[in-house]
């Protein structure tokens, strides 16, 4: 029998040839995290090996391990012992960049999700001293010490079915002091929640463990309400056009969560009534057509959101498929062009804590600024547009297999080299190349700092074409497209007005909290985007300011994280409420010097001098 | 031009010829509530004439008036000016007993309905200085010291459009700190509210105008739930039958309610979205129906509630067709056999407030009997059954026209004389009919103290059936139905058993309390059949206490002027919720004394000498 070892305490079992390490672990009365019950599914039972003969990895491992594999990571459900192993149960494996991007980093915190279950095996009505259904439950709870506010109606109809069937031995859900729910027996070691961020391209969903905290299962989709509009303010047109239509476009983001929470549920294996609480972030007209408010105000100056309170309500009630009582839940919106998907990246990125001046940007199609400490908080937003995402570029693509996403252009401007993701034949170019690209044609000369691109009748990937100059990426041979792969001189201005609204964000965020580049103690740099792009490349175009690369962090998909915070933690819906109070916000385009810092913006890098020391 | 003179000021006007005393009375400057703007629809523009010229009484003042035109009331919207005229307009008409057993008696309260309307004109928004619609809002409210708790997602949703369409000149309607609608333009002075008694066999419904907190219409159905089971048991027992008749059953309710509501608000002109609140009592039974709560616990001994806790939700949710944001609450239940129309009794009795001992039946085929005052409140329930409504008696009907309802037995038993609804001939005879009959019968001799009709050769109205003795109170050829009427040995029986059940209940009280029937300070009599019997009657058989008749008083329905109260106020609200805590329910079934006093309580009267010192 091969004997087992468990660091980093030591544990010793034998087991047979065969078992899984996760058998194996819990003959040690180790308890690692094995949500999905050992069926590979929700790579939560991660272990890393120290040494030892096991099976070689399985599909799920690879799928959920990548690169973690060669570092010796496993998962303790797919491995099977064939000889003596020593394994660490402790190691916890690093975020991937993959991983950040989708699920960004999150802070520890307790959890206290104001949702929870007591177990409780009640004494029947007598004769003698008759109580009503709910006074039995009330007076239970009241006995161990909680205290009971309201019954939901939906839990008040389930009670007398549920008392009978089960003899007395009932389950009580009770979130922030209302029974929401009652179950037969004891099921107060399954308590869910699901955290959406509801972007206006993708909508990502997350099933977090109420109990442990874990969040258990991620998953995303394009947001399909890109039928009527890739933009917000095409989507505002086509409710314009009719007002049913908000009904129509919010019926199709309930539905599409639904069909994110369906299909999470059914490969972990849960019901969907097991999940007590939803909170949701997105942008305000998001957030406003999910609820069914009309957005449009959005659209015409001044500009006013509808509400930017908190919203609590029944989740049924929207139509979303959990639980019939759970409430859901979205933390405050700041104003129409800063929303609650801010307030969640303001939270999750611990700023209003710091003692450090932070500049936040959560880089989108609109591009959600944020300056300050535990001081004070600014915040602003920049209608950057979409071309980060690789959108109105020649040969933009999004970032998927084929897309070059590096690109590095020989001092003398005649080769370029490039990554593809996936390694395979380029397709197109994705934002962090398109971003590379033209820093790299900037720091050879190839464009000026007006981004011109200039004749170079030495230089053959320079050339004229009828819709102006352009610069060759990739030669029609070595693509996937049989066509050479350019930036035009179009894309390249697309570049700088998107970086100049970015850059005349930041700039007079700085003005107005009467600071400089200088006194910037950290850069943190959000999304998905955000994520891939190189910070070198993105402060030589001006898109970040110019502090050294260690202050600057990539926090990947922060709006999602601080949504599973709202959801794990009450704590941090406080929070949520006291940050959106406290961060003012900037109407950037009324400031006096919004027109001047913009056309200076518009060079590469900015072309006054102050602030960019390190490039002049 | 003739002069009409308002009394009891003595204010002068001359006004022409034709007008009405509506418009004498506004030209005066004397307000008179008038509802219904004038259509003889609402009644409330009563006034009495002391002296002169008017145009007979039309087809709506002989409607509302009826016996009080004789008084010299008139409706002043109705009654034209022929000439001269002194008038009263502080006269305030009696209640009849028919109002009496449809309104129920009802003190004077302050309206303080927690639901109220603010008009306000608010600034738009502006580039300098943007706030969310919402914002806008609340800070004027703050203004003007209204501080908001919430706004409901409902008028949030309408928030925009209204603010366009009414350039930013709206009504805010607030219900406890929650803001649940929003007006174009000033609608603050229409807000009603409606009052439901959901009875087992009629339902009664009540406009109440909450500014001014009168009842401005009110009207009754049978409740259609009878097609199911006249009484509660058999419409448990068809709920037993298949889960998903509580549904059908609930449905059948909210639909009469919502056909009630519609009717009165198109007799009254107005809109049911103008309903912002409501207030539903019942018994136990049919308040779990109504809001989908399984009732069967009801029919298993011991016989506990689901829930007798306040219930405060969404009208709309439960499929109510007022106001969206509207909701509707009902007060504590007691327990299972005392429901939330127990509470509103005791609420608009005053009970809990008074020094003097009181005992208060509100008799049905469930009574309710609440003895106490305010230290001590005890109730319990009995099974009194139909007989009282005239069910399960040979000759028995409801009290319509034609049924008896008054007997007289000449002191040898040879004559009888009744009266009969409408002056008609007669067809039956009702609950009030039977009482006194069997009570003539005591009182004659005709029938023992066992209730036994005794064998009487000399009498021809005495005489043998197959099924046993009988009594004819009418000749076939003096009633409508070909036949003669009689009440039967069975008829005796049935009567004794139902008051057998009350009697027991409130001796039972009484011994609970250690007090006797001379300390009995007031008999309070409620419920449409206790309006209408003879107080002298229920006495001789043993229904009601036998104390001196200045101490019974008939209060009508005041299930339903307790719901309209805690519609009107939230003290009223709080003070139900208070009377359920205090009261004590005592299970008489269980009293080791329960069978003794039923045995004896079938006596005619009470066959123990104890507490009948009159009788005796
Ligand atoms: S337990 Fe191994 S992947 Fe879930
Ligand atoms: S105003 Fe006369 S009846 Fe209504």
């Amino acid at each position: 029998m091969p004997t087992i070892i468990f660091l980093p305490d030591g544990l010793r079992v034998q087991v047979d040839i065969g078992s899984s390490l996760l058998e194996a672990s819990r003959k040690a009365s180790i308890q690692l995290p094995a949500i999905c019950g050992g069926r590979g599914i929700c790579g939560k039972c991660r272990v890393k090996v120290v040494r030892g003969g096991l099976t070689p990895p399985t599909e799920a491992e690879k799928t959920h391990l990548g690169q973690l594999l060669y570092s010796g990571f496993r998962l303790a459900c797919q491995a099977k012992i064939l000889g003596d192993v020593i394994v660490n149960v402790h190691d916890k494996a690093p975020l991937t960049k993959q991983k950040l991007a989708i699920l960004g980093f999150e802070p520890d915190v307790d959890v206290k999700p104001g949702v929870f279950k007591v177990y409780m095996e009640l004494e029947q009505p007598r004769l003698e001293n008759v109580k009503s259904y709910e006074a039995i439950v009330r007076e239970a709870l009241l006995e161990r010490g909680i205290h009971i506010s309201s019954f939901s109606l939906e839990a008040l109809r389930k009670l007398p079915k549920v008392l009978k069937k089960s003899g007395f031995k009932v389950t009580i859900t009770i979130d922030e002091g209302e029974v929401i729910d009652i179950d037969e027996g004891d099921t107060s070691g399954v308590l869910y929640g699901v955290a959406v961020d509801l972007g206006s391209t993708k909508i990502a969903a997350f099933i977090v463990d109420l109990l442990s905290g874990e969040t258990i299962y991620g998953d995303g989709v394009i947001n399909p309400q890109v039928a009527y509009g890739e933009d917000i303010v095409s989507r505002i047109s086509y409710i314009l056009e009719d007002e049913e239509n908000l009904e129509k476009l919010r019926i199709i983001a309930v539905e599409a969560i639904n069909g994110l929470i369906k299909s999470m549920c059914s490969k972990l294996g849960i019901d969907p009534s097991l999940i007590y609480k939803v909170s949701l972030v997105g942008n305000t007209a998001m957030h406003h057509i999910f609820y069914g408010i009309d957005p449009t105000s959005l659209v015409y100056s001044p500009y006013p959101a509808v509400s930017v309170n908190p919203i609590k309500t029944k989740a049924s009630a929207l139509g979303l498929n959990v639980n019939k009582s759970a409430y859901i839940y979205s933390p405050p919106n700041i104003a129409g062009f800063v929303g609650a998907d801010a307030v969640a990246d303001i939270l999750a990125s611990r700023i209003y804590e710091s003692d450090e001046l932070t500049l936040l940007l959560d880089i989108g199609t609109n591009t959600e600024i944020i300056l300050g400490d535990r001081h004070l908080l600014l915040c602003c937003s920049a209608a950057s547009g979409p071309a980060f995402e690789g959108m109105q570029i020649r040969y933009g693509m999004k970032a998927v297999e084929g897309a070059i996403e590096r690109v590095k252009i020989s001092d003398d401007g005649l080769n370029v080299e490039y990554l593809t993701i996936g390694l395979a034949k380029p397709r197109g170019i994705c934002g962090s190349g398109v971003v590379d690209a033209v820093a790299e044609m900037f720091r050879t000369g190839i464009i000026d700092s007006k981004g011109t691109i200039n004749d170079r009748s030495d230089n053959p990937r320079v050339r004229c074409r009828s819709n102006g100059r352009e610069f060759v990426i990739a030669w029609s041979e070595e693509t996937a497209i049989g066509e050479d792969i350019t930036i035009t001189q179009r894309d390249v201005r697309e570049i700088q007005k998107a970086k100049a609204a970015i850059e005349t964000g930041w700039l007079l965020l700085l003005k107005h909290y009467k600071a400089s580049v200088e006194d910037l103690n950290k850069v943190l740099v959000a999304g998905a985007f955000g994520t891939y792009i190189n910070p070198e490349s993105a402060k030589m175009i001006g898109l970040l300011p110019d502090v050294p690369s260690d202050r600057i962090v990539f926090l990947g998909n922060i709006a999602s994280s601080g949504a599973r915070l709202i959801l794990k933690s009450l704590y941090e819906v406080a929070k949520a409420i006291d940050i959106a109070k406290r961060v003012r916000y900037v109407e950037i385009a009324v400031d006096p010097d919004f027109h001047r810092i913009y056309l200076s913006s518009l060079g590469i890098p900015y072309m006054e001098v102050k602030g960019f020391k390190s490039f002049k």
